[in-house]
């Protein structure tokens, strides 16, 4: 049978990677790397450089791959993201049969940890489901992108026994449940944190975290805003592009 | 200045240890592990194989300590935390002044990652505000516990899009947020889950995750809850010591 190991390579630090991690890659015949079209490459970089560093195996082969293109985010969202995870299983599927024996051995890097906004178990699930494909499925766990966010701020998520709300951009501007006292928000395209109301929370934001180019900012939500806001289109204009995450503290009297 | 390093060394598994978490360990003059008296050793055991394992300085010493116990949980939860978390800290400055050079560096090894549900960095914190301490703080990210989960489970934590809340038992049986359609439940001694509808809930339960003794229960929680209830109760007193963690997942027709 055919096996797929889901590596968590941690956020963007190559350092993020575990032992366990290391001796995964080293067991595998083949590793696909994920290129998606007409975008910066510095993200396939890091699994390159990661491949440069870390693998030791002579007969592990690399490949690079152009990803399905999605489709435009509407009030179809679903749909569009069902179709595109189609696409890929399809994508994964003919690889596969090109590039691996039947009883290959195949890896595929996941940003930070698999669990966590990451589509690629779900994908897996749906190329399990073809006929034609048998496989095993091993995922080795890594270090996301909300522990380094905590890190590089050297802060704890939750207050003592309290609990954390890990959401999307998304999902916050369609309003926060009242009793939410840290949350925690990912896959933020457009500063949803301006929909608050400022007075009411802290906040501590990250970019780039645990890269060379990290940029932390934090404090009151009315002090700091708009200086998140004016940083983060510099930087994204700058890159090309822009990753970060930040967390959200509701304030004592609010 | 004295310096701190504050290193996730992931959830039980030594192998979950970073390249950064590795590279740490070999910059430190002074590790010190805590020991819980009255407790089993497991823990602490942990810890010295991972500087068997990973520690290759011959100047780093390893110190062992007694943590001050915490009085019994009551009413007063809060307070007996914190005469505990002072007590803590004021044991590290203790050592560190029997210890350690003005510019020592020294390393604290917490289990899975800093900034969850472990309170290392809030300690810390007291021990700055003491007079005497002028301290420098650095935090290197680890594998927690809920991806080790995920990652056994071989599942996303989130639905597509959707929102997870991290919480502990003891929120658990204070009520559930009824739009919480992911929840991940840590710090749970007595099986909050049994006081849900069972009906609405699917689980997926692990404990000792990562470690040799593993144990995995999938499943509506209507059918598995007794099992994990009787197994959870099976293992612990077989060990001595348990440490499990849970997602549950709102059933689609609840
Ligand atoms: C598709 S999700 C993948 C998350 C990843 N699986 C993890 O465990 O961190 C991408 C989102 O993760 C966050 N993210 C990932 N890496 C980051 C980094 N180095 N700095 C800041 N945010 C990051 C951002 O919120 C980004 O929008
Ligand atoms: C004091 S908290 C520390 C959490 C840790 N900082 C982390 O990142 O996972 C202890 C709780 O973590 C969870 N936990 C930690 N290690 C675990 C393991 N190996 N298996 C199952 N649960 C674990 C359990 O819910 C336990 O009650």
């Amino acid at each position: 049978m055919r096996k797929i190991i889901v590596i968590g390579i941690g956020a963007g630090n190559p350092d993020h990677m575990t032992v366990q991690a290391i001796a995964a890659l080293n067991r595998l015949d083949l590793i696909l790397i994920p290129r998606k079209p007409g975008q910066k490459d510095d993200l396939a970089e890091v699994r390159r450089d990661i491949c440069r560093r870390f693998l030791t195996n002579p007969e592990t082969r690399q490949i690079e791959f152009d990803l399905p293109v999605r489709a435009q985010q509407d009030d179809a969202y679903r749909q569009t993201v069902d179709d595109w995870h189609d696409a890929i299983a399809g994508a994964y599927a003919d690889l596969l049969d090109r590039e691996c024996g039947p009883a290959g051995t195949v890896g595929l890097l996941v940003w930070g940890d698999p669990s966590l906004y990451d589509s690629t178990l779900r994908i897996l699930e749906r190329l399990r489901a073809l006929p034609e494909a048998a496989l095993a499925i091993e995922v080795i766990p890594g270090v996301t992108s909300v522990q380094t966010l905590a890190a590089s701020h050297r802060i704890p998520l939750n207050t003592i026994g309290g609990p954390v709300l890990l959401t999307t951009g998304r999902r916050l501007r369609q309003g926060v449940p009242a009793d939410a006292e840290t949350i925690v928000v990912m896959l933020d395209g457009a500063c949803a944190f301006t929909t608050l109301p400022a007075a009411h929370y802290d906040i501590w934001w990250g970019a780039y975290l645990g890269m060379p180019d990290e940029i932390l900012i934090n404090g009151p939500l009315a002090e700091v805003s708009e200086r998140i806001v004016r940083t983060r289109a510099g930087a994204r204009a700058r890159h090309g592009w822009i990753m970060d995450t930040y967390m959200l503290r509701r304030r004592a009297n609010a």
